[in-house]
C-alpha cells in the first residue's frame, strides 16, 4: 500500500540543494549564527569579554532566557583566560563535556593541551565501588578524587549539581582553590542550592542560576574562553580589538 | 591580603553533609527529579508513552517551555522500539551524543548492544578531506557515509541541521528509510527549515520544532525509548502498566 504522501515526497525539491548550489563552510555558518544572534538580542548589561561567553551559551542552546541567568564573578574572565594560557588542568563531571570539548580550540589557546589534561572520573570502576558501597551518587567520589587536580584547575559542572556540592566543601573546608569553576549543573534536586552556595564562596565561577543547566552550555563556555584567550595573546588586553564580532 | 569572605567561607556549613547524613542514590534522585516533574507539570495532551519522552527531554534541560515544540509522527515510539528490541543501528551526528548514549540501558533492551552499534563519522579524516574540499560542513559527509546504516537504523541529530537537511534528500531522492529519526538540531542557520522539511516526510520521527534542540535531549529521548522498549518487554503494549511514574 503506497501513501499519497510518498509521491509528494517525490514531487518536492529537497532543501539541502539550495546549499549545494551556494556552499557554506562550517565555520561561515557559526559566524552566521553568531551574528543572528547579535542582531536579535537587543540591549544587556554584559561587559563585552562576558558577552563573547553568553552568546556561545545561547549558540548552543538558541535559547535567549538563559540570559537572565548567567553570573559571573568579578575575576572570571581573566581567570579562566589566564588559567587556559598556561595549559591548567580541567575537570569534567561528565563524559558528553569531555567528548563536546574541542582540543583544537585549547590548542589555539596553548599548543601543548593534551587529551590527558582534561579529566572526568565518573566512569572509573574504583569510584563505582565506592559510590555503592555509601549509596551515594558516583559523582561525589569523582570529585574527591579529583582534589589534585581542582586545586588550580579549572573545574566543569554541566551535569551533577552533589559534584559541585562537594566541591564547595572542598572549598569551605579543605583549602581547595580552582582557577575557575564552571557552574551549569542542571535539574531538579540538589541543584539550585548546589550553584546558590558557590556563588557566596571566594572563587572565580560562571554560573547558571537556577535549575537549568548541560553539558552544551559548559563546552560553550570553555570555548568562548579559548576564543578570549587565543584573541588577546598571551597576557594583553588589547589585541582582541581586532577580533570580528 | 585575606578577604572577609575567606572567614565566611569557613564559618558556614557545607550543604553537602545534609546528603552525607541521609544518602540518596543517583538511581534515588533520578526518580525524585522525575516525580518533581510530574508534580508541576500540569495538564498537557501527551499520550503515556509520549509523556515518558518529553518528561526526559524537561529532566535533562529543567525547561518546561520545550513541552511546546515536542512532535512525534503517530508511529514513533512504536517504530523506535521496535528497532531497538531489535538492535538496530544507531546513528549520532555529535561525539557528545555517542559519549552520553547508555550502553547499560541499551543492553536493558536488547542485551546484544555493542559499542560498535553506534556510529558517529563526524570526526573521521576522509569526511574532513572532503568537506574542506567542497567548503561544505563536514556532517553532511559524515551522513552520506552512513547511507548503510540510516536505511532501518535509528537517526540521531542533536547539533547539525545540515546533516538532518541531507538526510531529509536521502529519504525523498534515494529511498532511504529510517526506523525513528530524532530531530533535535540546534541553531540559528538551516535548523527551523530542516525540521519543517522532516515533518513533511513519511518517516517515523520525533522532533524539536524550530532552532531549539541539542545533544542532551537527543540522548534523553533515546534513553526514554529505552525505559519503555524494556518495560513493555518484547513486543506486548502492556506490560508497561506495572511501572511506577
Amino acid at each position: 500500500m503506497s501513501k499519497s504522501m510518498n509521491n509528494e515526497n517525490i514531487m518536492r525539491r529537497a532543501v539541502i540543494h539550495e546549499l549545494y548550489e551556494r556552499p557554506l563552510t562550517g565555520a561561515a555558518i557559526e559566524s552566521r549564527s553568531l551574528e543572528t544572534i547579535d542582531s536579535e538580542v537587543g540591549s544587556h548589561a554584559f561587559a563585552p569579554d562576558q558577552w563573547e561567553v553568553v552568546r556561545r551559551m545561547i549558540h548552543t542552546t538558541a535559547d535567549f532566557s538563559l540570559m537572565k541567568s548567567v553570573r559571573f564573578s568579578p575575576d572570571a574572565i581573566e581567570s579562566g583566560t589566564g588559567a587556559l594560557r598556561s595549559r591548567a588542568r580541567i575537570y569534567v563531571d561528565s563524559a558528553m563535556i569531555r567528548a563536546g570539548l574541542s582540543l583544537e580550540r585549547l590548542r589555539k589557546v596553548n599548543p601543548d593541551y593534551k587529551p590527558e589534561d582534561i579529566f572526568c572520573y565518573v566512569a572509573y570502576p574504583d569510584i563505582a565501588a565506592e559510590a555503592a558501597e555509601r549509596g551515594l551518587p558516583r559523582s561525589i567520589f569523582a570529585v574527591r578524587k579529583a582534589r589534585p587536580v581542582l586545586h588550580g584547575g579549572i573545574a566543569v559542572f554541566g551535569n551533577a549539581p552533589v559534584a559541585l556540592l562537594e566541591l564547595n566543601r572542598m572549598i569551605m573546608e579543605d583549602g581547595v582553590r580552582p582557577a575557575l569553576v564552571v557552574a551549569m549543573p542542571v535539574g531538579f534536586v540538589h541543584v539550585t542550592e548546589s550553584k546558590a552556595e558557590l556563588l557566596g564562596l571566594d572563587v572565580p565561577y560562571i554560573a547558571v542560576e537556577g535549575r537549568r543547566g548541560g553539558s552544551p552550555l559548559a563546552v560553550g563556555t570553555i570555548h568562548a574562553l579559548c576564543s578570549l584567550a587565543a584573541g588577546r595573546g598571551v597576557g594583553t588586553r588589547h589585541e582582541r580589538e581586532g577580533e570580528s564580532g
